[in-house]
Parts: structure tokens; C-alpha cells; sequence
């Protein structure tokens, strides 16, 4: 039976499989660290379209049907899509996914989308509501810009605080336990924890790592105490987005909860570019940093036995222009999914 | 078990109940034919706050608030919030619902958002994975009209298949079939269908009943084939907010199926307001407008008989002024749900 396991967390008995994903992205993360490990780098990062949102529609499109591809399902297998995006309206999700006329859930939770979707793409497949579901994510560095601070023209100044918004999309095919016909999957999602919203009053909607720590250290915190672990019973708790300003923040308030989780933590934002040489600031951020380096770094080493268990932990802030320019604080919210190897 | 109809839909074989719900609305709705029916009207479309966004989050906040308390539960009782409303980055949601500390989900599907909102909870406590949870979705018409339109200082002109957006927000918590200790619970939820994105090109975003029927067809057929029913097998199908101008979209588009559900039919946004004297055009529109139809008008006829199963069906138009400044299309999505009485 699946559980609920203390405040927010649900342990599956028969845990879910990933048996598929994929990452498309931009030409600035082809140029980092994690070149190698993605599926797909465009050339342009206009994506063939005419503009910044139907680029980011574009990479949806092109992630999902790489997915599917790779997991040897077709589109009409996949029964539910859990799907979201940082745009107004969800706008990249709404215009890359309708071709597929797949039902579909539209998630928000900014940056910790990746998390929200895959934690109820899980609920669904473990529950016997569907045999094949898919998470789909994006963010777009242009069309994050556009809708949250300058268009690209102004060519505005950012403080090193600030992160980078990744131009890329994750996809994620799950299958119920019976459901891969022999053939070994990826990952398999054994437990999730939900976020709450937390506010810690934070303004500077460019040091977002400062706003979302928080959320973070809830959620890592809430996971630890809700399925009894402790950090070392993970071999990575990786976060989103947080960047280097973040992570600094998350070790602290974990310390005044007795947790030291410095030595099995990683933050995608910091992994994907290179600080040093790409100029973006605290690191990587948006839906599609997770969701891209989960799907081409750390699931391949969930696959081949080098991580046995993970706790992946996107984080997301809550503002939107408006809020920012009426002056509100960035609420944030974490959400938190355990991935183990299936060998 | 529950178990997976046709291509669309989930049948639960314990249903969950919902067992509390509230409607909060502004001094417009509170003229309207149904302001005897709504649990609370506020005096001022502000709700003691300074800007429309923050009015809007005070309307979930009330809302959720009442549900809860009609419910005899407390908060710490809700174990997951799914939650949504029109605004970019959903703060109407985010900063109405902080306070609470539940772990959330944040959803969009537009005006669709309630009927999201009432199918993954249901989802969730069918499945064990909750005893309780509540789904909370609001609009409002001031907040709406800046976000998608003109700020109403510019007193802009509307033709008259625009729709009025609702100042409302509906809650309501379920829970499972053991959970009600007895007391007759509103109604129960045996069935959800899950709607695609359909787009059939229109583009007119003061026409949103047109652009919103044709995935209220594709819903409403998709449910009759999955469940093997004809439309008179509900003593109503609901649509959420398609307006004068839609429904008769909707019917003729269902009559190139074979459907004709004219005798059972009835729209929220034609309900909630008197369009003879109230200056709506074609109707009311909003998250707020299904959420608040369902908890003041519709749930007391299923918890008194008088309804025996109805299928609820709010539409969403999945645009951003992104979008529509783009050239884009309107597309649009339906969630179908399925509600019983419990006599």
C-alpha cells in the first residue's frame, strides 16, 4: 500500500518508474559543463520560431516527443500530461503541448514545477490511475526576462546575486512497476514531499536563492523527519535553482536545525554553468534548470548504479511583476522527490 | 478499485465526499440572482486591502477559511491544498493561502482551474494519500481586467459577447468515504474526465465563450462515450462560464455528434448574473464564476436530493496578453467532474 509518512510526505509501495526523459537546450548551457549530457542543444535559440515564447514552446514539443521516443511508448500511450512553464498563463506549455491532445494538468510552482509535476505524475501512476504518464517542464532565458524583468534590448546590469534563467525543457515519461516489459528503467520514484509556502519577507527579486532557501531547508527538513533519514541516507539532495548565494543560506538555516547536508548536496544552478567563464551571476535557474540537468546528469548515474538514492528538491519563488512592483515579499515553495536506482 | 474509463476518465469506486464548501463574492454577485445563496458578499470590491490582487487573495483566504470551518475540521486536518487562479505566477493563490502552512500544488487551467482543482483532489484522497484536502480557486474583476485587459480607470468598452469576470472564490474540502463520522456529507465525487488543449483558431479575447465551447464539446462527448452514458443520465451538465454566446456554440457543435443536452444545461456565467439589468454581456467568466456557482447553487441541490448527478464542467481559454499580442490563438481546455448526491 502507499502511505502517508508524517506532515507532507507519501512513501510508494510499488514505486513508479522513469522510463523515459529527455533535455533541450540552449546554446549558452551547451557551452557549460553538462554539454555532453544533454539530448539536444539548438543552434539558435529562437528554435526555428519567431519569438521568445514559441522557442519555449518549441523546446516543450521537442523534449516530450524525445521522451516518449527514447522510452519506446508513443504519444497515445501516455494518458496524462502534468505540465508547466514560469510564463504568464502558461503560455510555453499551453502552445508546445496542444498537438499532442494528450489530458492535461497545468502545474505552477515557478522553478520547483519540475518537482510538482513529477510528484503528481508519481501520485497518478502509483494510484493505478493511468499506465503512462509525462512531466514536462521549460524555462527560456528571453522569455523569463521579458516577462519578469527588461527585455533583452535594454541590456540591463545584474548584480552578481542574481542567477540566470536556463533555456531548456525536461521531460519525464513514468510507468507503473509491470509497465516496462523487462526492460530496465531509469529511476524509480519511491517518495515524495510537498511544500508548503514559505515567506520569509525577502524583496530583492534578484537574489531569488535567498528568497527560495528557505523553502528548501523546510522541505529537506520536513523529508528528513517525515521518512526518518538523515542527510547521509542520500547520496545527493540536489537542489534546483538556488545558485551559490542560495546554497550558502540553505547550510545555515539546516544548521540551526541540525542538519549538515554539505557534503551530499548539489544545486543544478551551480552545476550547469561555469561561474567562472559564462557570466550568469549565482548560477543557473527556472523550470528548465532541474528539469534538465535531473534528466541528463543524475538520472544517467541513478541508470548505470553510480547514485543509489537522491532526494531532488527544485525549489520556486512566488512573485510575479505585479506583486514585485506593489511592493509584496517572494514567497517561496519546495518540492521535494526521492529517486532510487532500480537494480 | 478505482479504475480508468475510456480515454479521458477515472471512476472511483469510493467516492470522495466533499464535506464542506464556501462561496465568497463582491457587491456585483451580491446583486445578482443568486446573492441570497453565496455564504458571504463583501461590502467593497477591495476586501479591506490595498490593491485587487491582494482582495483577491483575502476572497481564497475567506473562502478556504469557511470551507473549512463549515466542515467541522481544522486546518491542520488538510493535508494538501490544490489551488489556482487567473493571475500571472497565480499570486492571488500564493499570497492568499501562505498563511495557512498546507503543503500545496499550485494549478492553472484558467477559467478551468476549479474543476482541476476538484479532480486531483479527488484523486488524491481516493487514492489514501490524504484524508483530507481542500481545493480553493478565485477571480476577480478588477484584478482580472488589469492583468488581461485595459486598467479599468481607462473605462474601455466592451462589446457585448465579452463575459464579466466573476469578484468571487469557492472552496471545498473532501474527504474519504470512512472520514465524515457520520454526517451526511454535500455530494460525492464518482468520476472525473480530464480534458486536452483544443484550438480551433479563434482569437477574438472578447469572445471567450466561442473560444472556450469547443473544448467543452470535446469534454462533455469524451465523458458520454467513457461512461457510456447519454446526456440524460445527468440531471444537469454544468459549464463554468461560456456566457449566452457559447452555450449556443456548444450546442451546435454538440449536435454534430449527436448530442443534444439543451434540456439539461445550464452555464454559470449565465446564472450568476442578470444580463437584462446587470451589464455583463454574454455572461459571467472566472475561476470564481464555476467555483462559486458550484458551492452556492449547485451543492445544496445534490445535498438535499433535489439533484440527483451532474457534470461539472468549467472551461478555461489558455491565453496571456503575451500571447494575444503575438497573434497567437485562444486555446482551450475543460475539466470534467462528475458529482453525486449521497442520499
Amino acid at each position: 500500500m502507499n502511505r502517508q509518512i508524517g506532515k507532507g510526505s507519501l512513501l510508494f509501495s510499488e514505486a513508479p518508474l522513469i522510463i523515459g526523459s529527455a533535455s533541450v537546450v540552449g546554446t549558452k548551457e551547451g557551452e557549460g559543463p553538462l554539454a555532453q549530457e544533454f539530448d539536444c542543444i539548438g543552434d539558435d535559440d529562437k528554435f526555428g520560431q519567431d519569438n521568445w515564447e514559441a522557442a519555449e514552446s518549441s523546446l516543450q514539443k521537442e523534449a516530450l516527443t524525445l521522451a516518449i521516443g527514447k522510452s519506446g511508448k508513443d504519444p497515445k500511450d501516455v494518458r496524462y500530461l502534468f505540465a508547466g512553464d514560469l510564463l504568464g498563463q502558461l503560455i510555453a506549455s499551453s502552445f508546445g503541448l496542444k498537438t499532442f491532445e494528450i489530458p492535461l494538468f497545468g502545474l505552477f510552482g515557478a522553478c520547483s514545477t519540475c518537482g510538482e509535476a513529477l510528484a503528481l505524475s508519481a501520485m497518478t501512476v502509483a494510484a493505478g490511475y493511468a499506465d503512462y504518464v509525462a512531466a514536462v517542464t521549460s524555462s527560456h532565458f528571453a522569455s523569463a526576462e521579458k516577462q519578469f524583468r527588461f527585455p533583452l534590448e535594454y541590456a540591463n546590469q545584474r548584480p552578481v546575486s542574481a542567477t540566470w534563467t536556463v533555456t531548456g525543457a525536461g521531460a519525464f515519461v513514468l510507468a507503473g512497476k509491470e509497465r516496462n516489459g523487462g526492460k530496465r528503467p531509469l529511476a524509480k520514484i519511491t517518495g515524495i514531499t510537498t511544500g508548503k509556502i514559505v515567506d520569509y519577507g525577502f524583496k530583492d527579486s534578484m537574489n531569488m536563492g535567498a528568497a527560495m532557501a528557505p523553502a528548501a531547508c523546510q522541505l529537506i527538513a520536513q523529508n528528513l523527519e517525515d521518512f526518518g533519514r538523515k542527510p547521509s541516507d542520500y547520496d545527493r539532495i540536489i537542489t534546483g535553482d538556488l545558485g551559490a548565494v542560495g546554497q550558502k543560506i540553505l547550510f545555515d538555516l539546516l544548521s540551526e536545525k541540525g542538519y549538515d547536508i554539505s557534503s551530499v548536496h548539489e544545486d543544478c544552478g551551480m552545476l550547469i554553468y561555469d561561474r567562472e567563464t559564462q557570466g550568469v551571476g549565482s548560477g543557473g535557474s527556472g523550470c528548465g534548470c532541474a528539469a534538465t540537468t535531473l534528466s541528463a546528469h543524475f538520472l544517467p548515474m541513478l541508470a548505470n548504479g553510480e547514485l543509489k538514492r537522491i532526494l531532488f528538491v527544485p525549489t520556486g519563488a512566488l512573485l510575479s511583476t505585479v506583486s514585485f512592483n506593489e511592493g509584496e515579499t517572494i514567497p517561496a515553495i519546495a518540492h521535494g522527490v526521492v529517486l532510487e536506482a532500480c537494480l
